[in-house]
């Protein structure tokens, strides 16, 4: 391994965990290997992820959308089943819509392009109905599960693909926020719903978005079994850690305080306290 | 772009979608642009994607699931809450009652590495509960979608930060099979539930997995609006295009008859009809 290449690793880790060399929780106490070492351009890129929430106005080109379309329909699907769908949006009308239904944000207000990924089983629905067959077996927690993992799958493929061509991205999860007038909107069928969406664009140079810190290795990861307890110190050691990064962002600088505020606090889900009612409108009665 | 690239790409995008050139849904009516291609390392890997289930022996190195955990953790999360973890195996007296848990799968029984991607709100609720705090929002779809979410998305990042290293994969959706039994042999707390597994290891040369023909781009992708019936020709063009990938995986042949039998049939889903009870005893009430 080159000198290069290690300090490249060594610079990318330590922006991913926000961690001088020293602290840095992949590699402190696991000295990088000097042969066959665990990097290169896809797990750099894949470390320099970042949300970009400002671009410029240029679009994709036709040749951009579908490479990134290959990379989603690439991801593992269970069965081959390929149980999702993406819908492409960039009308600006339409955008500025469904930003109403979502939050509020500029992000989705003026994408480039907006990618919403669905949970699709209207297609299996679609083939079943030309059989005179019902999808009997759409009501079941499993069938949604499985249209989300692959929906999901699919887009953080298309994400990566996005970031690897020089895009930025940022994920929407309040596309959750009116699953019903977002269907209505986007003309989505029974049994398909709208798991998150994804803003794609060329970043624009004058906004500084960062690679955000994240939890160690150690917190994230257990071996043979799960353990609790053992997080504790690292929990500590990240609240400090992000605490930096969340004041330099104008933000409250305690990620217990995130948590707790989001799980905690009576309300604190707002319209998604909704989502079940409005899954089961969509054909998705999570029996 | 370089001959070279343009073989690649063509090449990829061929076995991708199981076309001759002149069919390739990518390209056919797209040409692939002189200048600035949609191509890169990053799309080669995905586009490379294969399910390996044979493996040889040899474990993998810290440095490499280090590297991989890392790639996991640089995949977007919901508000930063990283709402999920991962439960490494390598016990090979573990990995067999997992096995027999998950469908008696031997691409488990013998996974060098089995990695259980787990959403992971019992975190949340272990620091909620050191500020006497109650889990109160966990009941709801929408909690329960946040941690399946995260770890779906942490999952395929690092299902394709190991296809880099040139190790092998596949996702284990039969992990879900028993989720009370499971959850007692790795530990989860309340609050926790696996979402998938992915097995990972070095390739055996002896098997020979292919990319596996998907959808094309005309049926998953949408503009603007959702689209059901103009996606008819394109899943009669697969059905015919994926039938000789089947037979000679010996296989039937037929993706509809695939896609009806899971949803159409009663009964189909076996064990997995009884997630959603599940999930209620490990906290998650999907209200």
């Amino acid at each position: 391994m080159t000198d290069t290449v290690v300090d490249s690793r060594r610079a990318a880790l330590g922006l991913r965990y926000g961690a001088t060399e020293a602290e840095n929780p992949v590699t402190s106490d696991n000295p990088v290997q000097s042969e066959n070492p665990a990097w290169n351009e896809v797990l750099a890129t894949q470390l320099a992820h970042r949300s970009v929430r400002k671009f410029l106005p240029d679009t994709l080109s036709d040749d951009q959308l579908r490479a990134i379309v290959a990379a989603a329909s690439s991801a593992a699907s269970s069965s081959n089943l390929q149980l999702w769908s993406v819908v492409a949006v960039t009308d600006r009308d339409r955008l500025g819509r469904i930003a109403s239904l979502a939050g509020d944000q500029d992000a989705v207000r003026n994408a480039p392009l907006l990618l919403v990924w669905v949970a699709d089983l209207a297609r299996a629905g679609r083939i079943a109905e030309q059989r005179d067959r019902d999808l009997v077996n759409a009501g079941f927690v499993e069938s949604a599960l499985l249209g989300v993992v692959d929906a999901t799958l699919a887009a953080q493929n298309a994400a990566l693909a996005a970031e690897s061509l020089g895009l930025g991205t940022v994920y929407i999860g309040a596309i959750r926020n009116h699953p019903t007038r977002l269907a209505e909107e986007l003309n989505l069928p029974a049994h398909s719903f709208a798991v998150v969406g994804l803003v794609v664009g060329h970043p624009d140079p004058a906004e500084s978005a960062e690679v955000k810190p994240r939890l160690g290795v150690d917190v994230v990861l257990h071996r043979e079994q799960y353990d609790l307890a053992a997080q504790e110190a690292g929990i500590a050691e990240y609240e400090a850690r992000i605490s930096a990064f969340y004041r330099e962002q104008g933000l409250p600088d305690s990620w217990t305080d995130r948590v707790v505020g989001r799980f905690a606090t009576r309300g604190a889900l707002g319209v998604r306290e909704g989502l079940r009612e409005a899954l089961e409108r969509r054909g998705f009665d999570l029996n």
